[in-house]
C-alpha cells in the first residue's frame, strides 16, 4: 500500500469561552481534509492509532488567551488541534525510524502526520505484555507529572497526610499510587466523583479512604478519612487537580507548612467565573503554601522516573495495566466527543482514544 | 509614689464578624478597671508607655474562629485585648529587670501589667538617638516579618522585580527599603492609597516608583511601572500586605516561577466575602507559588536581622527615624480608636500609639 496524500484533522475553528460545542454553526472544532507534501529529509509520516486526551488542552484553545500566560504557545484559530498520541510510521526520510516503528509524539488531532524526527520519542515493547498506550499516561507525561508533582513540588513524606483531587482520574490515580506504594505515606485519601470511582481508587489503588464529592457527607467524610489522631487531623500535601470549590474547603483543612500541589483545575476550565476562597486567611495562618507546576519543568527527570516506575510495578508496588486506562474505541470523526468525556468525568484511569481502522 | 494596686484595660466583649465597633450596646471592646494583685517571684509590673497597632490583631478577635486555624490563641471573650507594647518596669520581683528600665513585651491593653519577667524583653537606649518606638517596629517584629519575607520567603535576588502592596504601611516601607537598598534589586515597586503616600514611598523609601491602587489607572500604572524592558514586564517577587482585588491583579502580573509571599490581607480582615481570584490558572501555567508565612517561624534570625539593619542604618541604606512612625498620642480610652486607623488606610509608617500620662 503506497502511502497516503491526503488526511483528516480536527482544526480549533471557534475557540471557547466555556464549554466546547461540537454542533450548531460556530463548533470548535471542524474537520476538514487536507493534502500530504512529499517527505522532506529528516521528515516522518506517522498513521495515529491512540490519542491522548488531557485536561490541560482545554486551556491551549481557551478563547482570549494571552500567549505569555501560557506554558506552550496556544493553539490558533484555523490550525490542527494539539495532543500526544501513538503512531505508527508509515513512511521515513530519517535513518532514527523505519517504517512500521511505534512512536509517541505531539501527533495533534490528524489521521496522518508529517513530523521532524527529532521531536519523535520510540515506543518500543514494553515486558511483561504491558500495552504500549502506557507510553502516553502512566510511563509518559502523566506519570512523570504525578511523581515530580508528589515528590518535588509536594515534597511527600512517609510521615505525610496526602490527599489527592480527581484520584480516579488519570493523574490522580497515579498520585494516588506513588503516595501510598512508593512513597509509603501514611495516610493517602482519594477526592472523586460517585461510588464507583470511590471504590476503584480504594480497591484498586490502594488508597486508605477515598470520599465521595457527590455525597452530601463530604465535607465531614474527608474530615473523618484525614483524623490520623487527636494531634494528626490535617493534611500536609494536597494534590489538586479540580480547583474551585474542592480547593477552597481544602486550603481549610491543610496542616502547617502545608503544600497544595497546583496541578489542574478542571472544574474551572468552562468556567469565566473566578476562584472563590473563603479559606484564604489558612494560607497565611497556617502557612500554607500553593504551588503551581508544569509538567515541561521536570522532562531532564523523564528517565529516572521511568526507571522507579518500572521497578515499582516489578515489586508490585505499582499497578499499570487495563484498568489504569479508559479506553474508548471510535472512528476519526469521533475525537472531540471523546475528549470531552474529560470534562464530563466520565474516565477512571487515563481517558485515550484508540482510532478504529 | 507607691505602686498603682489598680489598672484600667481593654476588654475584648464582643468578637466581631465585620469592622469592629466602639460605641452601641455590643461594642468590640470595653474599658474596665481590675485590681492589681501583689507581684510574686520573677514578676515585673510594667507601665504601658506606647502601643504597637497591628493589622494581625485583627485576627486575634475574629468571631468563630477556630483556635486550631490561628497561628496564635485566639483572644477569649472578656479578657484583655492583645498588643505589643513599650513599658516602664515600675515594680520588680526579678533579678533580670529593675525599676525605671524600659522593656518591650506582650503588654495588651492594660495601663499596668503584670508579667513574667521571662517574657519581657529589653529596650535598651538606642544610638544616633534614635527612639525606643522603633523596638515596635523597624527593629522589631515588623522588620522582622519585612526581612524575612523578602529574603527567605520570596527569596528576593538582585536581578528581580519586587512589588509590594501596603507599601507605605510598617511592613510594606520596610520591605521597600529592603529590597532596594539592601537586597540592591533591579526593580522595586510600591503599591499604595494615594498620591501623598506613593510620593513618600517614592522619594523618601527610595521605590523606584510607587502605584496608586485608588487612581482609575492604576492597572496600567502598575504594568507600566513594572516593565524593564520588552523581555522583562512581569514581577518575581510580590510582598502582599493587602489582598483582595491587588492580589487577584498581581497574580496575572506574576513572571514564570514567581513568589508570592501572603504576608497580610487587611482588604479582608473585616470582610466575610471570598477572595476571587479571576487569575488562578496562572498559578499553574505561570508556575507561581503562593507562600504564607508568619513572623513567630522566624524568631531564630531576630538577632542576625537586627545587626544586618544597625550595619545598613550606619551605612545610610536604611532609612528608620520619625517619618518610618504614625504616633498619635492619645489617652489610655482613645486606644482602639488610634487602633482602628489601621483599616482607614490612615498610617504612612508604623502607626503606634503614645499613651498620655
Amino acid at each position: 500500500m503506497s502511502p497516503p496524500t491526503q488526511t483528516r484533522q480536527w482544526i480549533l475553528t471557534n475557540p471557547p469561552s466555556s464549554l466546547p460545542v461540537l454542533t450548531g454553526d460556530n463548533p470548535t472544532f471542524t474537520l476538514r481534509t487536507k493534502d500530504l507534501p512529499p517527505l522532506t529529509d529528516g521528515q516522518l509520516l506517522v498513521k495515529l492509532l491512540y490519542l491522548s486526551n488531557d485536561p490541560a488542552q482545554r486551556g491551549w484553545i481557551a478563547a482570549g488567551i494571552n500567549p505569555k500566560r501560557l506554558y506552550v504557545p496556544p493553539i490558533k484559530q484555523g490550525t490542527v488541534m494539539h495532543a500526544r498520541g501513538l503512531a505508527e510510521v508509515v513512511e521515513s526520510k530519517s535513518d532514527k525510524f523505519k517504517k512500521g516503528d511505534i512512536v509517541t509524539a505531539s501527533t495533534g488531532w490528524s489521521e496522518y502526520t508529517i513530523l521532524d524526527a527529532k521531536t519523535v520519542q520510540p515506543a518500543p515493547k514494553l515486558p511483561g505484555g504491558l500495552a504500549r498506550t502506557h507510553y502516553l499516561g502512566a510511563l509518559g507525561f502523566t506519570g512523570l507529572t504525578a511523581y515530580c508533582g508528589t515528590t518535588i513540588v509536594g515534597e511527600a513524606k512517609a510521615e505525610d497526610t496526602v490527599v489527592v483531587s480527581g484520584a480516579a482520574g488519570a493523574t490522580g490515580s497515579m498520585v494516588i499510587q506513588i503516595a501510598k506504594k512508593i512513597l509509603g505515606c501514611k495516610r493517602v485519601v482519594g477526592i472523586a466523583g460517585g461510588k464507583e470511582k470511590c471504590k476503584w481508587v480504594e480497591e484498586y489503588l490502594g488508597a486508605d479512604r477515598c470520599v465521595d464529592y457527590k455525597s452530601e457527607s463530604f465535607h465531614k467524610d474527608l474530615k473523618e478519612a484525614t483524623r490520623v489522631s487527636e494531634e494528626k487531623e490535617y493534611v500536609d500535601v494536597f494534590f489538586d487537580n479540580v480547583g474551585g470549590e474542592i480547593l477552597d474547603f481544602m486550603l481549610g483543612r491543610m496542616a502547617k507548612h502545608g503544600r497544595v500541589v497546583a496541578c489542574g483545575a478542571i472544574s474551572a476550565y468552562n468556567s469565566r467565573e473566578p476562584l472563590k476562597l473563603a479559606h484564604y486567611s489558612d494560607v497565611i495562618s497556617m502557612r500554607i503554601q500553593i504551588r503551581g507546576f508544569i509538567v515541561m519543568d521536570f522532562m531532564d527527570k523523564a528517565g529516572e522516573v521511568v526507571g522507579i516506575f518500572k521497578k515499582a510495578i516489578s515489586e508490585g508496588k505499582l499497578k499499570v495495566g487495563e484498568e489504569n486506562e479508559h479506553v474508548v474505541e471510535a472512528g476519526f470523526e469521533e475525537v472531540p466527543k471523546v475528549w470531552m468525556k474529560l470534562f464530563e468525568g466520565a474516565n477512571t484511569g487515563k481517558l485515550i482514544t484508540k482510532i478504529k481502522g
